[in-house]
């Protein structure tokens, strides 16, 4: 079943989720739960198959695909997570009352057809699967061929699942070949209304280049805390420390430390405790472009709160940019003249995540400009109609 | 002035512009409102100038180029017509409060550089300027060779009028060269954040092909009325009659009638009235695929809502779709199942217009399904930045 049959109708699938229910959509993501829960011994005997096969991987790699029964409950968990949150699609988001006397809503809508590229971690599969039925969107899942075993039985369940609640399987399509059937796919704006790609940097960057498909992804994280002339020490550390080591490998994860030149006893605090905690420090021209995403981190003395906005728009990628101050003109300043998708007053650039900002589970997260600018949420997986109502009326 | 110097730094400009407030803009509005009323006579003779070398074209195409003082008045009229509308700038749209205690909101700011290619028609410089500086985006006008004249002296007033209120001048640039120029300008994501045609539909089919830079365009304008079984009779008429005959040329026209095969006596009268009209029917499949933009209009019988919303969404284009019924039952169907950026029950196709709907000034029109979805205002020329307030907070 997860091999796609001979032509998955999933436009047609799109269109029909289009017209479900709410109730209709959470009930089959019910069955999906139950679905997981009921062929744990099925995934997880698939899980050993590739598990086997990736023997030869890094750990962080083998651990990423490897599940348990504690990591297949968590799956069914998730569904229903998903499941309980509020769904936007029929929101009316703006009412509009022209002297024409037409009466105008703009309501949200699915966006329609999402096509998701990943690596291997089966948690991805439940997951954005979820997220778009719960949005009333069509998906193709585009796993690596690490995991095909995991993916298949649970694109069978998922698939199960959606045609027990009466809606149509090919909501939930997966694909699988090599990197030119990915090619093609991208390579055809029909494929899909919209490309999340959830994994590494090169894969995110491979689609950003070629894919004909509208992409939202972060292109790139290179994050920057700047510790300002009114910063409070305590903080600054605090909010260095975090942004850097609670997990360098995230695109969220600052790449480079900025200290006003009147804080000099600052400065020398905090890259004492960063090399306390085991971060390598780094100098330079160089060192201010480069993605660390590991325990190393730029660091660099500015002038003047100009200086330290110039340097981040040099540098920065537009995902997360911080400033330590206690001083509110700076802060507004740093806020309003800093370009990028979050930005934030004495907080760590680590909180920029669907969860942490309290929108329920992300898809993604985008540094785009257009559509979605942040955590990919299902507010971001919807699109608008506007719905006129005119007993009549014709333009004069 | 209107052939870009050296270099013109109109990124740079952006980031200025996005420092600005409202007021500052307005004034730089306002300054150049003035300035188009102060060089009238300089801005008719280029485009006397333009008019003469287009002496052999289209009598339609002579009259969009030209200017006469009623019209550059209007130009002045148009700027000030925008100072006045609400600036969507700096708006929050959310408020979010996780539980971790950061305080969130997401906040309206510019896109940043909006990329507008447009025809022979003057007005458009003058829309497109006024319309990004309210927005505070940059912008780079490419507009026709035919309107060369014109357009360089309108540009540098603008350009003037942004010097005089202290603003970047480099903010609006205008481009001049032929379609290699155009061709190399939409290779380059880096041009642009944006790219809006404004003009006919060989110029949006060109960009959305070739663009490397997002497109905010109606691809096409198949559009419907479906007269239901449930329709009021004179209404019908009236709607069909105005969604074809009002502006045939333009894309929120209506191309197609279909009409429900209970109601055979209103079918022939809208034919009548459509034929007492001028306008020419035609039957069958390539007449159903075909825009005409004129006094021309397929004609089909439908046997059910199913079917009329089954051929829409086949041979639509997505822009906008009207039924015509007392019934809200088949209302409800047709504004849900139908797939388009605007849905009309009772009232004409024509609607969909930035202006009609009340909002203002549009710049373009959008069919696609990310970012904007239908008339292109104010609104749609921002995106959207988190702002994040985190006493000190850092992720656990």
């Amino acid at each position: 079943m997860s091999v796609a049959p001979a032509k998955p109708d999933v436009r047609g699938a799109a269109r029909r989720l289009a017209a479900t229910s709410e109730a209709e959509r959470d009930a089959a993501l019910e069955r999906i739960a139950c679905g997981i829960e009921l062929h744990a011994d099925e995934i997880l005997a698939a899980n050993a198959l590739d598990g086997e096969a990736a023997a030869g991987e890094r750990p962080a790699i083998r651990d990423r695909l490897a599940l348990d029964p504690g990591r297949v409950a968590a799956l069914a968990a998730a569904v229903r997570a998903v499941a309980a949150l509020p769904s936007p699609v029929g929101e009316t988001i703006r009412e509009l009352r022209p002297p024409s006397g037409i009466r105008i809503r703009k309501v949200r809508v699915p966006l329609g057809v999402v096509l998701v590229v990943y690596e291997a971690r089966p948690n991805v599969t439940v997951d954005a699967a979820a997220l778009c039925l719960k949005s009333a969107n069509a998906c193709i899942l585009r796993g690596s061929r690490m995991a095909a075993n995991t993916n298949r039985v649970l694109t069978d369940v998922v698939r199960a699942g959606l045609a027990e609640a009466g809606l149509p399987a090919d909501a939930v399509t997966s694909v699988e070949g090599g990197h030119d059937a990915l090619a093609a796919l991208i390579a055809d704006p029909a494929t899909a209304d919209v490309v999340i790609p959830r994994g590494g940097e090169e894969l995110k960057k491979l689609l950003l280049r070629e894919s004909r498909i509208p992409v939202l992804a972060a292109a790139g994280g290179n994050c920057h805390v700047y510790v300002d002339a009114a910063a409070d020490a305590d903080r600054a550390v605090a909010i260095a420390l975090n942004a850097k080591v609670q997990r360098p490998g995230v695109c969220n994860a600052a790449e480079t430390l900025l200290v006003h030149a009147g804080r000099p006893e600052l400065l020398e605090r905090i890259c004492a405790e960063l090399e306390a905690a085991g971060v390598e420090l780094a100098e330079g021209e160089e060192a201010f472009a480069t993605e660390f995403l590991d325990l190393k981190m730029a660091v660099g003395a500015v002038a003047s709160l100009d200086e330290a906005i110039e340097h981040i728009n040099r540098y920065g990628t537009g995902h997360s940019e911080a400033i330590v101050t206690e001083d509110e003109a700076a802060a507004a300043r740093f806020t309003s003249e800093v370009d990028a998708a979050a930005v934030y007053v004495n907080a760590s650039t680590r909180f920029t995540d669907g969860g942490e900002y309290g929108m329920g589970a992300e898809i993604g997260n985008s540094t785009s400009r257009l559509h979605a600018r942040g955590p990919v949420g299902l507010e971001e997986l919807t699109t608008t109609k506007y719905v006129v109502h005119g007993d009549g009326r014709v333009r004069a």
